[in-house]
């Protein structure tokens, strides 16, 4: 547990949380501020700040708890037509709270949430430039195949 | 191979794509239309449409890829601040290619990505309902714990 992290007292249960999930080493719970009803957080139990210090296999875990809850608020009576999963990682892509969580939205129509970004088609010599830097810094064996 | 998907025929090597790694049931290449320069989508090779027809197996490795392209992106050279991951499931969720993608996006302090919602704190016994309607809804087996 790290100090001062809420994420950390809500797996240690010396916070308050509504939880959705407990898998031991993953846990899902309702995101204290929804943008819509049914707004779940899905957090590793041990604390990890972002994707760099994120195991992998505990991240898969995550990702599957994720997707599980995001089948169950279809069937959940809880409005939902559609789901965004999302995961902030840094200030700067919108993180708030430093222990890494993926969001598990529910969506419905006219319900005011807004991802809006400037997608403009590239050439492809320069996507291929851009496919190559990552291409060039993805470990041979990060993926786990 | 669906008939009329671009995924599925990018996929197939039938259309063009800048690819970033393909792992046989899993390809990332970059979007051709990125919101940030390095906009990586990573996709399963056999076709589903979203969340509810993608398998549990295939989506943890479609994650597993994205965690390791988002960690590349940090150290690819290209502008990287931060980085979000992002799913839409469902065209009110903002889904535009019905073959299920999660989107790996570098970000950078004022690149003019949008990422807003009303998030009111709601209170306690609210959240435990939303809890009690996911948690109802989630088969007990669904994360492969």
């Amino acid at each position: 547990m790290t100090d001062g992290c809420i994420f950390c007292a809500i797996a240690a249960g010396a916070a308050e949380a509504s939880v959705v999930r407990d898998d031991g080493d993953v846990l899902a719970f309702m995101d204290i501020a929804p943008a819509n009803p049914g707004h779940v957080l899905v957090i590793p139990r041990t604390h990890a700040v972002g994707l760099r210090d994120l195991d992998a296999a505990a991240g898969a875990r995550v990702w599957t708890v994720a997707h599980a809850v995001a089948r169950a608020l279809r069937t959940s009576g809880l409005r939902c037509e559609g789901v965004n999963l999302f995961l902030a990682d840094g200030a700067v892509a919108g993180q708030e709270v430093f222990h890494v969580h993926l969001h598990v939205i529910p969506r419905f129509a006219g319900d005011g949430v807004v991802i809006r970004a400037d997608k403009r088609p590239r050439d492809r010599a320069e996507l291929d430039d851009h496919a190559t830097a990552v291409r060039n810094a993805l470990p041979a064996n990060a993926t786990g195949q």
